[in-house]
């Protein structure tokens, strides 16, 4: 097998889940060098525990470098769409942390110079790669529930995030319902042709006070005829709260959470199962572990990738429509 | 205890579940008469066995009876309002079955006449009295949930009525969804202010072709901030799907599905579960018979109705609201 | 409908329960008389609200009434033989409640009476009737889950008795778990070769005191070859705990504990659900109905006793072995 | 961090298991040997992409390196005393897959040479490291079920062995069973004190061929009083059976299988959750995992030892005491 060598862009979080599903997980790939800009004497610890070579504050010292093949770009989202052209450019084969961006042009013309570059693109809708929800895919694909006639995620946080965060993120539909637009695709297999969103302010008015709400419903029309339903609270007090379902012709398939074991308690004061996971690390580590996985099979067998650049676009297409929907108070055409 | 002499308009289906109530759960209580127009041997016979003294075609031998003092109104939905008027003229106390009407002045004007007999009214929301959904409303009352923020209504039928029957019924929203309207009132403490519906027939053209819609997915906004989803389908394979969910700042309460055992096989094949009843009479007979035990007590101990005029009004002002909103595909506010 | 004349000898809580299921659910069924030494005004005024025509202390009142046809033994435990056999040569059908005696020698002469009179009898196991217990013995006996191999009741009460009860109930042995050797027979559709009881007071050293055991663990060797499991508590915390597995050569099947709702709270001290029924009249009531219906069934239709002789027989042997187990510490052959 | 050099005996499927815990989730530490003497060319692939320096046949070459400061011992159960011995010997610390040995003598005396070096063990009891049954040691040390009454194992392989692998085993007690053992006195914190076991080949005849039984109950008897039971098959047609239960004076905790996801699907052939994980190593990964974390924690921390001596000797102890249960029919106090 020949090795994959790999460089990444960004030190935070994400870059290291990902690096540690390299390290462990993916036999013949390397990660040759990390580039972040703000790299402090603990990134370059942790670069040196993890055996990567190079580390730099210059992104264009992973993107030129001949011998690497796959970027992983994990940089701030402002960054996504030029990291993801210039690596194109240079030919390698790309998996973007989502989203690309908020600019649907841009989108585009970013997803036109990587389809002429004909590189494999692939972006981080781990959700997709969830041990409970591709059961409901696969049952929904498998004609197990017959024709869906109506698809509903249920997608709570258990916290909010400080209202200065919320000004930079795009607001909640760009930041966090994102997923489930991307969801609602997947579990469908369809496109959103039209939404209508009613959303508030209950969780905490400094939300509010950011321009930004916290607490949304929204109904989806989808191209094969079915209704979605998304509802989403940034704060569910018992933890992160995922679950989805799809309904058709010959039946239903749910989801619940996930915990951290099965036991239940029973005493005088009731019967007690344990909590959902609170924190989304916790609860979706291995959907970025199988993640990884199917981008370096992709880069290797080819085939479709299992998250290509209509995951790029169709997402932030909708959450412009469901903003327009809040904005107007009226439904909307997504474009 | 003195006794209360009951009087029953209609002999069908509903009035002989009211009369089983009665008969075996009502002590103190007495059907004197029944009146059903189209009353047949096999009705005389029902009425003798369950010791029924006069089965007369003509409602005004029950209503005028000065011996009955409540009466049952579980004719023809055409009939409710008329029976209801002469019933609160003739100073009985009614329960009548719902929809009192699918006129709003209509309702309004016999609610009126209602107030000012000063008589008890009832009517026959019994999903209020079911012991899935007391228990989400008693959480919400005691405050587990802190604020409500979403309420969530899973309502789907196990089959489709034929589509002769739907010409008549005033179409899903009047016929099948009425009920959900009272219930989200009934969770969440709460009226409804603005609806948006989005509907489609998805489960047989036949439907389509009688004017009317099967699949359905209805976002509500409460008085108190919180924001509702309804969803409908008048046909779920496994059966008949009845589930809510309330959301708040300090947690969710949700119920599932009865069935007829808790026993779970597992085999080479999966570890399955029992189906969800599938027959409303058969999920919802306990509640009925709670309606009655509510409804005698209402009128021995007084108080305020179980489901009183409002329960009248509202959910059919919701109902007219939801059908404006699918011809016009906008929101549309209650009246 | 031939009418169906009914004595009832006992006038205590379970004549009660069995009158509320013959006036309220069978057709054709007339309680005339009840006998009741102990007969009180309270006896009087609640048999004239039922309906019931005589209300004598003298048993042979019921017995000897040429008019009545079937009589339910209600009294106390002493009196079962011998209410049984007058019951017989009177030519009456028979329903007595459990245990029929302690004495294995005069259950063999009562039921030998019984079978030479021709009389129909059933006795009082209602947890045969129950619909989850039902559920199980349907799925052993479509061959769901092949040869039975282990099978496992879990039965425990949710309050001890006090102890002066303890000392006339013939201890836990042919008190309590004389349901759960007959359920084990049910269940496994076999008979019980062997046993081995560990025992315990381990709930309230007064149970002891009282010559009594509180916790017990059986093993059952059956006769198909099959183990069985049965254990015992006098107190679960949480309520009554009623529980069933029966594994097997293609899987198994297993029921769990009936609550008031499927009502599920989340918030930050965890997810909870219902506890289990608590009362036994609560959790078995409909068994309790169910039973009555299928004693009235058999006396119409005939066939075989849904409990007939074996089953006033075998539980009392099963229990006589496991309460010698317990005395030498050693695995017993039942008779 | 001072690092941590560490030799493995054994290259088989449970060496490589805990081969890729080591190198991928405990930093500090680096296996430099293994010794295998039927390691193949296969075996040398595996040890160079893992990165292992030494691959041998010769394990004294492993047992004698100055730098290696811990062994595992992952190597045929006849083995494992005399490595240990040895490695105790070369003052290694040390962790032995179970069981250490058949022979009560020999585990004796070999952790009396263990425990005269002053060397760390442990042993591969890993399933004291599962997440479910973790939750329920947990609850019962924090006293949230309070004093433990019974306490009830499920163990169901989801396949039988070989009757050839059966005949070297030592049985399905000293193979299969001995989690178990070791998994009562884990939960309830008390040792054993005497058995009986009822058992029965019911699964396959040529089990009971090969002088072994597939279906066991056995009754315990613990020092603080509880009672146990433990319940078996080697085959459980829907997977891999693992529950356990723990009832005490204020309640009760169990736990439930593992499963690929939470998806329920819901037809009109029922409502039908995933099977229980099939295999014992995707269902006890994470254990495997944890044991190590704790193993290598343990030598730097010192403490208590997650699984020490008492574990290599009692569980062997209780087998032999079960055995003879069987053998001879009898309850059989534990040495």
């Amino acid at each position: 097998m020949k090795e994959i060598v790999v460089g990444i862009l960004g030190a935070g979080r994400i870059a290291r889940v990902h690096t540690e599903s390299i390290t462990t997980g993916i036999p013949g790939a390397r990660i040759k060098s990390v580039a972040d800009p703000f790299a402090t004497e603990e990134t370059e610890k942790w670069a040196e525990e993890k055996g990567i070579e190079i580390l730099t504050k210059d992104p264009s010292v992973v993107i030129n470098d001949p011998e690497i093949e796959a970027i992983l770009i994990c940089s701030s989202t402002s960054t996504h769409a030029q990291f993801t052209r210039e690596a194109a450019l240079a030919g390698k084969h790309i998996f973007c942390e989502k989203p690309l961006d908020l600019d649907v042009e841009r989108i585009r013309e970013t997803m036109k110079i990587v389809e002429e570059a004909g590189v494999k693109f692939q972006i981080g809708f781990n959700r997709r790669f969830d041990h409970n929800f591709m059961a409901l895919r696969q049952a929904v694909e498998e004609g197990k529930i017959g024709e869906p006639h109506i698809i509903r995620i249920t997608s709570r946080d258990p916290e909010p995030p400080n209202p200065q965060y919320i000004a930079g993120s795009g607001g909640i539909f760009m930041d966090m319902t994102i997923h489930d637009f991307d969801m609602i695709r997947y579990l469908s297999g369809s496109e959103v042709e039209e939404v209508y969103c009613k959303a508030a302010v209950l969780v905490d008015p400094a939300i509010g006070e950011a321009g930004d709400v916290d607490t949304a419903v929204i109904t989806l029309t989808m191209a094969n005829g079915a209704l979605g339903i998304i509802e989403n609270s940034r704060k569910a007090a018992y933890g992160y709260d995922q679950r989805a379902e799809v309904f058709g012709s010959k039946g239903a398939i749910k989801s619940s959470n996930d915990s951290t074991s099965t036991a239940v308690l029973s005493t005088v004061d009731g019967v007690v199962s344990e909590k959902p996971l609170f924190f989304f690390l916790e609860r979706y580590l291995a959907s970025f572990t199988h993640e990884m996985k199917l981008f370096f099979n992709y880069i290797r067998e080819g085939g479709k990738s299992p998250a290509g650049p209509d995951c790029a676009l169709k997402p932030v297409q909708i959450a412009l429509a469901v903003k327009e929907s809040v904005r107007t108070g009226l439904p909307v055409k997504v474009e």
